[in-house]
Order: structure tokens, then sequence, then C-alpha cells
């Protein structure tokens, strides 16, 4: 299909040109949903890099070249995206990009956030850029993809990550056309390794491979231009139900549509905490009683990926259709202590979760689309109805946001953690100057003081 | 299935102990064959370190972190892994394992000779688990993964390269269970990108790919068992084509099915080159007359990825049907300046182009096998046949192993380009002792000056 009279173009071109645009930032609400994004993403990262993913990638990765948001040595530029890639992922705390099948943040902070820093304007259009790419390559490989069992994070973040890094690096439109070819051939991610610790290091191989996408690219390197047409990227990648000539509004930034996580598990869970959260208001102590049964009804297809029933760590729980709705009944708001191992065999827990069932609801088939359709939360005793809820919103969702003061308690309650951790607060937030996140994060915390952040600058 | 009685074993199992095997070396061939790989590669490498694809790799990592096979510095460890496979595979003049869907041996090396160089033992062993790794996984993942579309190298090479790295690494069972679970998450190639640089590079990112998976699986990274079950790697790669419960023989080391590519283009013109020279040989200059017609028939299928008809330079010229066998006819051997870009536009040769046709033959169905069934080259004068030539065999392939003396001035050429181009031995040969390199190149080049590879050892 010709979009511009005249000028047929095709998906790579339209896509380069969308990156590279010159005023992503234009509009004042883009600027401050980045800059809610980043302060959100490092408070996650903060808590992160205590996790064994992280300290794992640190460990394999000892030495002198670079320097990690934590403040940590290790050996190169690209060892430390994918430290605070996996760190940033290690909780699955970080928020998600629905249409773009990723979680993008944690993919796209490292690639811009990175030793010897850019200045605050590339930086926050880079980060644009790579919301562009996101969204773009989503919609041309089609949601088939994710439910196929790829890891969006992993594989579309890779070409997210190369646009950023792309944007960062200076990259004309050739050069960027050559990275997404070369990051195109780096993109991987399997849901087979959910609940492992692969998981969250999808997030920093993706940001690697758009870094070196990027770097080959302006050194020279060439890639097809024709990785996005038959036998190219989205026939591997994808299941056939991608928008081949995608229309003018998949090309844009669209950070409006970023679901910041308020819980720190899978996504899928959320709109199941926020139907237990409103049972709470609703109902306070009286959840309490034994004899109530928790009859949960979800969207078919959406809470695929909740594939532990029994879980036996906190990993797992993450990714429980039971557990995170048990705690939220029980205790309100999960928080992270929640997902410690030691705290999945207490007994009242363990005796929640037996009283709660999900159902998917195949009158409303989501596709796989998280935040699809409506769910409800039936409470009965002895058969009999009690209470009924019903939440089309996912909390912290486009349709939801996040209130103010609940991201700001998730983000001090991220950074405490890692301060109660090293005694220390988490050294990048002193380079952080101008990037959008005072709302969020308290000026005290962004000084400039540029000593503090490790060896290089 | 059940393979041992009473102990049914998945095939994450039974590859982890196939290349965890402590005698992967027992036979001498085994040994002999691997040095004859090793050899190969690193001369193909010598001529590669000049090509584009390797230079802007290296200009893309300066640093001081690590030195390449060329001497060269450049920014880490991974960097000169990335940078050495690159160049090993930039004259598409590397070897060829056939049944692993792979070029091995340019994804192998670069794994497991590296700087900081372990022992001798120690490294072949390592490259013959890399070997078990691909014919394994190749076999469970099926030969349709390649028609879709994907590049075995840099696939199925990031798995091959796990497992060099892991034994490299001298990983438990358990650790390269998880090695082959991360590199499974950043296995990718797009054929798509043939006849650019990415090409090659995609066997840098394999082995970098396989270097990281190892690293982080010691350092105590996880990822699932089941990246090979359902949903898994040979779902979402394959064609669902794969063996899901392959042989023992699936499961072995076997250097002697290796290719030795003779000739600097891609593997599937050899048999058509084969041919041209088997009629040089019988006809000699008798084939200059202007009007004989060349009409080679292969089996269908087999030379699907030689897509330049036309080509317009000396990568596009090593994927074409015609060229290769043009210079084969005119000149006898193609050796690398034939596909330098000015060498394409010979009248002599482009006129002997317009005097070849290749047809496919149907009843002969080679499932992309490019080695499958008998090619035929038909010379005729005014649709009367003049003489005609079968062939089984590619040239260099198991069942027509190079001469020593074809390997040797092959081994020589390529050394000597490098030689020429920097007035000095490629500084890697000096720490190759004990390598079983020394019937392929001449002992007075594998010195033990280890002084003069670089800074580090």
């Amino acid at each position: 299909m010709n979009r511009n009279a005249g000028t047929p173009e095709d998906f790579m071109t339209r896509l380069c040109h969308a990156v590279l645009k010159p005023d992503l930032l234009v509009e004042d609400a883009t600027r401050r949903l980045i800059g809610r994004a980043i302060a959100d993403t490092v408070a996650v990262a903060a808590a992160g890099f205590l996790e064994p993913a992280a300290r794992n990638a640190l460990a394999a990765y000892e030495g002198q070249g670079a320097v990690t948001w934590s403040g940590e040595q290790c050996e190169s530029l690209e060892a430390a995206v994918l430290i605070n890639g996996t760190a940033s992922h290690a909780l699955d705390f970080d928020d998600v990009y629905v249409e773009s099948m990723t979680h993008i943040s944690t993919v796209l902070l490292p690639t811009v956030l990175r030793d010897g820093r850019d200045d605050p304007e590339t930086v926050l259009t880079a980060f644009a850029a790579g919301l562009v790419a996101a969204r773009a390559v989503a919609r041309r490989v089609g949601r088939g993809h994710y439910n196929l069992g790829w890891h969006g994070t992993g594989t579309i973040g890779a070409l997210a990550a190369a646009a950023a890094a792309g944007r960062l690096e200076g990259l004309d439109a050739d050069q960027m056309s050559n990275a997404f070819a070369l990051a195109a051939s780096m993109s991987g991610g399997l849901q087979a390794n959910f609940s492992t610790q692969a998981k969250p290091a999808h997030a920093g191989f993706a940001a690697v491979a758009g870094t070196r996408a990027a770097r080959l690219a302006k050194a020279g390197m060439t890639g097809s231009r024709a990785v996005f047409e038959t036998r190219g990227y989205p026939d591997l990648y994808g299941a056939g139900d991608g928008d081949i000539d995608p229309p003018d509004e998949a090309f844009e930034a669209r950070p409006d549509q970023i679901s910041v996580k308020l819980f720190p598990c899978c996504y899928a869970t959320h709109r199941l905490i926020g139907l237990a959260l409103d049972a709470c208001a609703a109902l306070g102590d009286k959840l309490l009683d034994p004899t109530l049964r928790f009859e949960f009804s979800v969207p078919a297809g959406s809470i695929a990926i909740l594939r532990f029933d029994k879980p036996d760590n906190g990993l797992e729980a993450r990714f429980s259709k039971t557990y995170p709705a048990a705690v939220a009944l029980l205790r309100g708001t999960p928080t992270l202590p929640d997902f410690y191992d030691a705290a999945l065999h207490e007994p009242d827990i363990v005796a929640m979760m037996a009283r709660i069932s999900v159902q998917e609801d195949q009158a409303q088939p989501s596709q796989g689309d998280i935040e699809f359709g409506q769910a409800r939360l039936a409470i009965t005793r002895a058969d009999s109805a009690v209470s009924q809820f019903t939440r089309a919103a996912l909390p912290g969702s486009p349709i939801d946001p996040p209130s103010p003061q609940a991201l700001r308690d998730k983000i001090g309650g991220c950074l405490t953690v890692f301060e109660s951790w090293t005694g220390q607060r988490l050294p990048i937030l002193s380079r952080m100057s101008g990037l959008a996140t005072e709302a969020w994060i308290p000026a005290s915390y962004i000084s400039s003081d540029e000593k503090s952040y490790g060896v290089k600058s």
C-alpha cells in the first residue's frame, strides 16, 4: 500500500523514518511519561540488584571496563548494559508496554542510560525512539508471536533497543536500517525460560543486542533492508497475524500506553489483585471468614502464562493464579517481601489459596491480551453469593494509571531496599539530573555529585 | 522413549551427558580432523581479517581489553570472540557441517581459541563438544529449520558454542543445562541477511552467545530444563520435522562429516564448480569455444540459496548459480581474487555466464540438503550433445575429502593474504602448538614465541 502518493514506502523505510523523527519529544506529556518510566525502572533495578540473577550476572562479568548503576565495576560497557537490564527485570516489577508485547523500559533504560552518559535530551529522545520501534515492529509481527511462546521483551526488545541505541549514536537512516537488520539476527527469548533467572537476563540480552547492532552499524557494518519482507523476521517470528502495512499511528511513541506495575509479580496477576483489593476496600476484615470462597473469572487466554498452581519459590509465586490474589485478600497491596521464598508457606496464605478458584470466561476470548475485557470476583458462602466485584482495568494500566503517591511509595520502597543492603543510595541517581524524574524521585536523591558514580564519566 | 531401561532421559539430559563425556577425543581420527578444521578455519580467518565485515567489527570494538587472532586490541574477551568469528566467516570460505545446518568451525574456533588460552587437550575437547551439540540439536529441530529461512550458523551455532564454551569452563551437568537454556534464548540469524556483512557477523554473534551463556551458567545463573520441550526451541525454530527422541548416534562428534570448502563461495555452488573442473580436466581449451552451451542440472532445492543471477559485487557473486561455475570453466579452481568486485565485470566471464543455464531436477527432491543426489553438466553445441559429466560429491565433502596438497594450498594462500597485507604472520599462529594442525600448517609457523601475540597471555 502506498502511504504517500507516488512514494511507496516499505516497512523498513517507514520504521527508520519514524525513529529518526526530529521532534519525538514535542509533547510535554511524552517527556513527563518517559521520566516516569525512567524513575520507575531505576527504582525496580535498585531492588533488583540484590536478586540472584543480577548477582550472578555481575559475578560472571567482573572486570574494570565499566560501572553498573549499582556502582559495581564490570568487564565492559556491554557487560554493564547486560547487568543493568537483568537487574531491572529481576523482580518482574518493571513496566509493560502491552501493545508491543514487551517489558519495554527494562530494555530501553539500560540501553540509553549508560556509562559516559549523553545529555538529557539525547537520552529522552533515544528512549522515545525505542518506544516507536517496539510498537511498530510488534504490529508488523503480530500478537501471535507471543502466543507461540516467544518472550517479546527479548525478541522485539532487541529491535527496540537498536532504535534507542541507534538514536543515541546518531545513526543516519541507512545505518539505522543496518542496525535493525543486525538486531533482527540477534533477537531471541523463549517463554520456556520463564520462572528462571534467564527471564530477567532476556532483558539484558535484548539491550546488549540493540547496543551492539547500533555500534556495528555506526562502524559501517551492513545488513539487509529486506529483513521485514518474505522469509524475514515477521515470517520466522510471527504466526501470520501481523500487519504487513501498519497504519501511521503504529509508528508513534506512546508512553501513555505504558502500564506501570504496582505489584511485584507477573502483570497477568494484576487484575486479580485489583479485584482482591476492591474487595478489601469494601468488606475489610469480613474477608477473613474462613467459610468464604473466592471465585475469579477472567477473559479466556488472558492469564495463560500463570502456570504455577503450587509455587515452590518466589519466582514461581510471581506466576501463580492464586498466590498474589491470596496475599492481596489477606494483607492488601502485595509488596516485595511477600515474594520471598519463606513467605510462601505461611499457613493463612496456604489456607486462603485453597479457597480461591480461577475460571476462564470463554465468552471473552482475549487472544492473549492481558488487558482485554473484564474480570469478575464472586465471593460466596455455601454456594450463596455474598458479594461481587467487576473490573476492566488492571491497576497501573493506561485506563487506571497509578496515583502519584502509589508510584512514589513503590519507588521509595525499592530504593530503600538497595540502601538497606548497601548503606548508600543507588549511585546512578547522582547522574540522573534532567531526565524528568522529579515528580517521582525526591530531588535530594538526584544530586549532581558525579564523583559518587564509579570510575568513569 | 526410554533409552536406558528404567531411566527415561529427556533430550536435555542426553545432550548434557553427551557433551560432557570424558573421552570425546578417544579416536585418533577425531583429533586429526579437528586439527584440520582448526588449521582451515584460522587460515580463512587470516584472509577474512581484511574484509569489510571484520574491519568494521574491529572499528566498533576498539579498546584495550583483549587481542584478536590478528593481534589487534579490542574492548573485551567477547569483542575478540565476535571479531574472530566474523573474520572466519567473512569470505564464506570456512567449513560446513551439513547435518547440523551450520558453518561449524567459524563458530567453535573463536569460542575455544581465545585470549588466555587453555591447554591443547581442553581446547580440542571443547571443540568436539561443540560438534556433538550442533548435530544433536539440529536433529531435534529438523531440517525444516533451514528451509524456513533461519541461518543455522547463527541459531544452532549458539547452542554449539554454549557446549564448547561450557566444556572449556568446566561446567557440570546442571550448569551445562542452564547454559543451553540461556543460549537458546540468544539464538538468532536470518537468511534474509545473506550477502550482507551481517552474515559473517552471525558466526560471531553465535560464538559470543555461547560464550556468554557458559559464563553466566558458571556464575550460577539458571535457565529452564524444558527449553527443548513443548513451546520451546524446536517448536519456535523448527518446522515440525525434528526428531523428538533422536537415536544415540545423533549425539556423537563426527568431524569426518565436516566438509572443507576448497572454493571461496557458497557451498551450494561447489558441485557446479566440481563439474566445471571435471570438464576442464577432460576437455581443456576446447571449453573456450564460444558456440558451446553449458547446461547444469542439480537436485531440486539444493541450490535455493543461490539467489543472485546478476551479482553486483563479490558478496553477491558468492551466491550466484552461474558466476563461480563460469570462473571454473574459464580459469580452473576459483580463488579469492575471483571474488573481488572488479573481477565480476571482465568480458570473458560475463560472456561465459550467458552461456550457462542451471535447471533443477524435480526427480531428485533434496529437501534443501546441499549434498543430496547427483548433479549433471551437459555441454552442447547447437542443441547437440558434446560431452556430459555427472557428480554426486561436492569437492571437499565427506565423500570427496580434500587432498592434503589442495588443502595446504588453500591454507597457504589464505595466510599469504594476511602476510602481504600486514607484513607479519598471523599472530595467533604462534600460540597454536599442540592443536593437531601440523599436517596443514608448516611447523615453522607454529612457534612458541608467546610474546608475539599481543599484550595478554
